[in-house]
């Protein structure tokens, strides 16, 4: 199947359209006195994001199948788990930002207090959907390798231990180098990325091999979204990018561009998207729409 | 087998060692440049806890089976649950305690970011830790089972739910009344000691009868300790207690104690705990060590 550009568009609406409904109707539930958590929840998670890791995630899945039951608890779950880390994130003790994509952050709206607690509410409501798939599948032991993936990248071994470097950082001034910044990237950014790829090719019943190789995918692409965010962050436009142009070099923070110059990061995001796509190709069941996703993460705008 | 209570007590202690060198080994890890992260999530679980829900989770098991392999993985993870709700509520924005057990919290030695990500990176390690057990088990069905328990009386639906209610009653001065306190003490106490019962009942073997059983035992236990909780913040000793007496006071907390007088509460304390007791003796494989730490509960002064 190759489809248009066009196509490719509308197909990318249309997911993000049921991505949107799936993670609205796993957020319709009873919660009594703490509603109102649980509408602070909502609103961080309804903020119209790309709903790019659940999208891979499926997208990894049809490399070895066609969608499986599973596979809608582990989007969902991935995208709590994106969404917890950005509240945290723009807290006032972390980044102090007021507006994330075009509108105000959950603790700009809810305050500190209730922002941290979604955050940690998010988290948990991530693992309890994940763990929802145990109620459906014929396969347990799949359902427990997925939520491992899930966990360890999402953890210090993975997305919290990158914010962990990247935060320390920006606050003591510790010096960055291009070691660092990979730790950073591979792992703040990478890993979710990574998670979403993974967990889609376990689901979708693929060996510990191809497992591994589109780890190595997800590697590519999460340093290349990395690469070309920090690229948007100079030359971005606030309208598209819904975050305030230039806030990295406010925050004094050292990012790619910064310690690679401009050209070289525009050159390694080819790079890194021309390698993902290359493993990509070499899957029997070949996901072109997965190809050009990729193609489209490096010359997006927002 | 009948103890005496001293025979108890070095049990306890031995309990409560062998589970301080479960969690330091499992957090016996290498995280890299994430390393002073990993040293504030050590310094959160290591304050000299109770553990106490590790072991109810443990003597639970032990009402059906000998301890088994999955067992050490799941009381971790509940530690570190507990740990991380105990980082996130003594923040600024929450309670802003700079004391707990006798000794400085986390963010008032590492300061407010490290402590956010430092309960973020727990919470992530614990469900990290419960996934472990999968590549131990020959049971990956009663592994999903735990795990679901753990992540629901973790999040919305059990302890953080319970807090964002305590919180908001707490922060907008919210009247409190009998019904939002008992979901607050079902929910933010209860709920872990109740995931603590039931997942141990759960890989020890037990019918969805007697876990349920167990929930309802981990239910009484819990708000028995809330109540006893309330009352030493009145008339318990710093030095024992660990933190400063009368704060919930101070902070114009609504607890057990303010909402209907010492006597009741007392005499609530042993109603919850007695009724708890009766429950445990009903299952053939008696426990008399978990009776008598029910029994030790409710006279605790610390």
């Amino acid at each position: 199947m190759i489809l248009h550009n066009q196509d490719n568009y509308e197909l990318l609406n249309k997911y993000v359209r049921q991505i949107n409904e799936l993670l609205d109707k796993a957020l319709d539930v009873e919660t009594g006195y703490a509603d109102y958590l649980l509408d602070a929840m909502k609103y961080s998670v309804t903020g119209g994001g790309k709903r790019l890791r659940p999208i891979l995630m499926q997208e990894s899945c049809k490399l070895f199948s066609d969608p499986v039951k599973e596979l809608p608890y582990f989007m969902a779950a991935l995208e709590f788990i994106h969404s917890y880390s950005l509240v945290h994130d723009d807290m006032p003790c972390i980044d102090n930002d007021e507006y994330r994509r075009g509108r105000k952050t959950t603790h700009a709206v809810y305050g500190e207090t209730t922002a941290l607690l979604a955050g940690d509410g998010l988290l948990n409501f991530a693992y309890e959907t994940a763990a929802r798939a145990f109620s459906v599948t014929d396969d347990y032991e799949k359902c427990g390798k997925a939520i491992t993936i899930l966990a360890k990248m999402a953890g210090i071994f993975g997305m919290v231990g990158g914010q962990a470097l990247d935060v320390k950082c920006e606050k003591t001034g510790e010096e960055l180098n291009e070691d660092k910044l990979l730790f950073i990237h591979e792992n703040k950014t990478a890993a979710l990325i990574e998670s979403a790829l993974m967990i889609g090719a376990v689901l979708g019943g693929a060996s510990e091999e191809d497992t591994k190789k589109l780890m190595e995918v997800g590697s590519d692409i999460g340093i290349a979204f990395q690469i070309r965010d920090d690229i948007l962050d100079i030359e971005g436009d606030f309208e598209q990018f819904g975050k305030p142009i230039g806030s990295d070099n406010e925050n004094n923070k050292l990012t790619y561009v910064s310690l690679y110059g401009m050209e070289k990061a525009k050159t390694d995001v080819l790079m890194y998207s021309k390698k993902a796509q290359e493993i990509l190709r070499t899957f029997p069941r070949r996901n072109e729409f997965l190809e050009w996703l990729v193609e489209e993460l490096i010359n997006r705008n927002k």
